[in-house]
């Protein structure tokens, strides 16, 4: 098995949860047979910015191109709020999504039942949610040119982003959409402003055409994003698989995170295109919530989103369909002992540390 | 008292919910001595398109450029999916919004306190609510050029929209949002995504400016567009009000509003620059929920968001203060009288037609 980690922990409290998950694996590589993982580490975003004036350095990014699977924490925070926009924090993370072609962004937003309670929502609107988001993430508006600020004569400045879709990149998002929807409730629906943007009319067009033509038996809607929002807010267990652009899929899952009242519990997986020689397909596994860093180095920071990500990476990257089980089982069982972050916390809960968080997870993979 | 008022009531739902509104204004003008309004009708969206071929006609465009407001219901329906994208039922709204220049769109979410049972969110979060959100309505993707479809070589298309604001466009509707807060809770949280879009970078930039310029004693806080649309269902109370570009503000507002178990109740104001001379402004007002095709003609419509938007009237574009908040009054009082149409009818409640509605406001106006 090809077996290259690398880590990207980040800033805040990237490399606290990253951490955790290093312990997770020096476990696995001592205790499980199928599993021998080589580990990198590397810096990006802000950490990278100080370290070598970019948000990810050529040799950094050379050892991403190159691993099986990239880990990912979080980037960014105050102490960067004003470094030059092409190297920001999160220009690191847009390069290695961009240049790694990982078009493929999934979004799971799901409800752990013993965490039911922490969310906005009523209970019984969210009591066994489980969607899941497809984000188009190497295009739309996060990479069309032009992509500038210029000077107007009168003083004044013109700011312009592109809004760009491609048919094939449409329909190799809608594919990845599809298949997955038919491991799961077998349902699309499809979010973009066919009312309102031409990027939308012609995202509407070819996901129709897709499903008609390859996905027959896999019920298809369209819904306008706003609406979707809305529909998110309202009834959110109506949805399965939402295929969505760049834009709206960045605030369609976090609004989907937010829901489940599990948000430092999620993970998510950014996928390319396999390999046309050896089906390989590179990936970065990252948690959907941000760098915090409010409350890094306090030991407050929840390290199952980093976790699940890397039991993502297990089952994505390396087909190790029984170590990601064991892994998803393993923060399940955590979770019905009672043990909580503090950001889980509900009232009488066995409030953990990070590290000790970890630690527990540990615990139960051994106990498996 | 310049007195012209041009309806739009558009499709679906739209002609029911204006009828109740034309109920009104026949009651205040029998019977209040500070109004007497002219009424006018036009066509707009689907409607319009089965007439005319258009989504709006130029004539009616020319009765809504002189009238003093227009009041607008709500466009589009099933019936109309396949019509050309330039016809298309919403592009009556868009162009009366970018032809009279209403650049400033003005949507309260605000929970009735007989409603916040109605709510997807736990009762706590939402009891109480009222937060504005200032949306800019004639730039970004919904008009910048170009816009368009086109044909690739290999067969493909690409599909471009662009997302365009200028420092001027930017301070308008920063002035707008500063000074609507000053009249409520006096803070203002400006959302974009300048770690991604050039057109975030220069909104952040120029609502700093005017901010720290001109409007010093009022907080500022920037937040990320995706952060935002999190934070409204983790805890929406922490807004006031909430500038931002169009596309932002078309979702955030959605989700601001569905927060609220109001939706059938919520108005909104799409005002223009003062005109130099006369100091009067254009101005249309709409409903925030749509056209509802599925409950057209059943009765079953909540006519109170086209009512509070015909208050809104009163205060923006005739300054008729007292008016105003008769009708919000007389909102509030069938709401506690238990009164409700279906959309937000709980157990028990006393639940009427769209016209009883209608009917039940007039007789709460003649109590005041
Ligand atoms: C950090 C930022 C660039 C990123 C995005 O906008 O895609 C984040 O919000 C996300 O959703 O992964
Ligand atoms: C009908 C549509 C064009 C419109 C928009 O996208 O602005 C609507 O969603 C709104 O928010 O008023």
């Amino acid at each position: 098995m090809s077996n290259k980690l690398f880590l990207l922990p980040g800033d805040g409290i990237g490399p606290e949860i990253m951490d955790e998950v290093k312990k997770i694996i020096e476990w696995m590589n001592a205790n499980l047979d199928a599993i021998s993982f080589e580990i990198d580490e590397g810096k990006v975003g802000g950490s990278a910015y100080d370290a070598h004036g970019a948000a990810i350095s050529e040799e950094d990014m050379e050892k991403a191109m190159t691993a099986d699977a990239v880990l990912f924490g979080a980037v960014g925070g105050p102490k960067w709020a004003d470094v030059p926009y092409e190297v920001r924090p999160e220009a690191g993370l847009l390069r290695l999504r961009k240049d790694l072609g990982l078009f493929a962004n999934l979004r799971p937003a799901l409800c752990y039942p013993a965490l039911a309670d922490a969310s906005s929502l009523k209970k019984e609107l969210v009591e066994g949610l489980d969607i899941l988001i497809v984000r188009e993430l190497t295009g739309g508006v996060y990479f069309g040119e032009p992509k500038e600020i210029t000077d107007l004569p009168d003083g004044q400045k013109r700011a312009v982003d592109t809004q760009l879709y491609t048919t094939s990149e449409i329909e190799r998002i809608t594919r990845v959409a599809f298949d997955l929807a038919k491991t799961r409730s077998n349902r699309v629906s499809s979010a973009e402003k066919h009312n309102v943007m031409k990027s939308g009319v012609l995202w509407k067009e070819v996901v129709t055409r897709i499903g008609a033509e390859e996905y027959k038996n896999t019920p298809l809607e369209h819904v306008l994003a706003d609406n979707c929002a809305m529909q998110l807010v309202r009834n959110p267990k109506q949805y399965d698989v939402i295929v969505c652009d760049n834009l709206f899929g960045d605030i369609l899952s976090d609004v989907a995170a937010m829901l489940t009242g599990s948000l430092g519990m999620l993970p998510s997986a950014s996928l390319g295109a396999p390999d046309a020689a050896s089906g390989k397909r590179k990936a970065l596994y990252e948690p959907v919530h941000g760098s915090a860093p409010d409350i890094a180095g306090t030991g407050a920071a929840n390290p199952i989103a980093m976790v699940a990500s890397f039991g993502m990476a297990l089952r994505y990257s390396f087909g190790l369909i029984k170590e990601a089980e064991m892994v998803d089982a393993a923060i399940s069982n955590v979770l019905d002992k009672g043990l909580r972050t503090r950001d889980i916390a509900t009232e009488g809960a066995n409030v953990v540390t990070t590290s000790e968080m970890g630690d527990a997870i540990i615990a139960e993979l051994k106990a498996l």
